[in-house]
């Protein structure tokens, strides 16, 4: 019951906020001047942020937040309720593109992924799933992930992790990219997150990636049966940056196996 | 007057294929199983198709006609009208996605581009240009593109092309991805054209398209002042697959001078 509550409350909070970003860039915006896009990107990152933190504190005094912007508490443990924020996942396709970008909320409870929650502003479309409640775009069902192989899958990765870098061996990664049907990249976590759940694509890998880029994401995409890790096979932790692998459960494993633990 | 009428003919057909795609997929087909999807959409492309040249001929007996799925004509040389049509741009993504697929028609006049239109169906997003009169968005007027550099720039890219190919010397790719501010892949040539035409990204380069992938998008964003050719910095030909590279001004100059003919 009180999970229940929460989820209406948070649901309310994701919609209204999303009023506030979509009323912020005019249709003059959407297509002409980008020159003030950074400021505007970061004060709505700033008043979404702090918009959640007020209601939060006000309805859940005992909750705790981690917030993108950095309005929210420090986090040393995972004991109690976290709510993970991001107010604008996606911020460069923000500014370049008024699309691809969404709101992103996470509840956790003693580190427990219990609510996620993410909005596609411009588009409408809010994706959500409760622990065990299953997930929803919107009012309607989300079905259930089935099992899919390499060879007829479409990844989500961004072109730099195919070239050298720092956080992996790129060599792990050209065959995966060589071997998968196609590879897409959208600029946004979140989005990313439930293009997995909705089985748009069918994996996605990020190096580097916030608690609030992925602590919703992830409640989703498993509570459909997909798998969430890091590109060791790790379990996730909200506490810590981390790289992000997410996939429909058997290629989870295959990518894992032949590919980044090779 | 005449391209004006070839104009508001093309536009009203799009728009009415866009019907024909959207009722051919229910909302349940949206997030549920995809194992017809491959004959569906092959029905689909050949009767959205068969729609377009069956209204041309009427219309317009000398044009002739280019499509993807083949029932059109065969052709040797560009005089003349000639309408280059995709009815799906994106398969792929239409089989797993249900969106980021457009339809695609340019016609072109003695091998010059005159009128360029694509359709984001899902999102009810036309883009068209004619020759010399401006570029819009459904009715919104599209802002000519500012000039811009590779540091500043997303690109549209797919990671296979930073892989070994046999298409083009990888080593050349690589240092632009890795110097550019981002990389996006959205899976369908002509949206990432028109994305361009936006300055939704800044630069779209693909080492294969067929003619009826680039007629169209090459028209729009060259109508407002962004920069088309193959990798090699040559005029495209709508007799011929090619390599497509398109840019902002001066980002297209440096791309191929400090990139892809280095």
């Amino acid at each position: 019951m009180e999970w229940e509550n929460i989820n209406t409350y948070a649901k309310q909070w994701v919609k209204e906020a999303g009023v506030k970003i979509r009323s912020s860039f005019s249709t003059a915006l959407n297509i002409s001047s980008k020159s003030n896009a950074n400021d505007l990107v970061t004060n709505i990152d700033r008043d979404v942020e702090k918009f959640f933190i007020e209601k939060i504190r006000k309805t859940f005094p005992q909750h705790r937040i981690l917030g993108e912007e950095g309005f929210g508490d420090e986090l040393d443990h995972t004991n109690g309720v976290v709510w993970l924020i991001d107010p604008i996942d996606g911020t460069l396709n923000f500014i370049h593109q008024q699309r691809n970008f969404a709101i992103s909320v996470g509840i956790y409870e003693n580190g427990i992924g219990m609510i996620g929650i993410i909005y596609d502003v411009v588009h409408n479309e809010l994706y959500c799933a409760m622990k065990g409640k299953g997930a929803f775009i919107n009012e309607q069902h989300i079905p259930s992930l089935n099992e899919t192989n390499v060879h007829k899958a479409i990844i989500g990765i961004n072109a730099t992790w195919a070239t050298e870098n720092k956080r992996i061996d790129y060599r792990k990664i050209v065959p995966l990219i060589q071997n998968a049907r196609g590879t897409r990249s959208y600029g946004s976590a979140a989005l990313e997150l439930v293009y997995v759940a909705t089985g748009r694509i069918d994996a996605y890998i990020s190096m580097r990636l916030s608690p609030w880029d992925f602590a919703a994401g992830v409640i989703i995409v498993e509570e459909l049966g997909g798998v969430a890790s890091n590109i060791l096979g790790e379990k996730l932790n909200i506490l810590e940056k981390s790289s992000v692998f997410v996939a429909k459960p058997g290629l989870h494993q295959e990518i894992l196996n032949q590919y980044l633990l090779k």
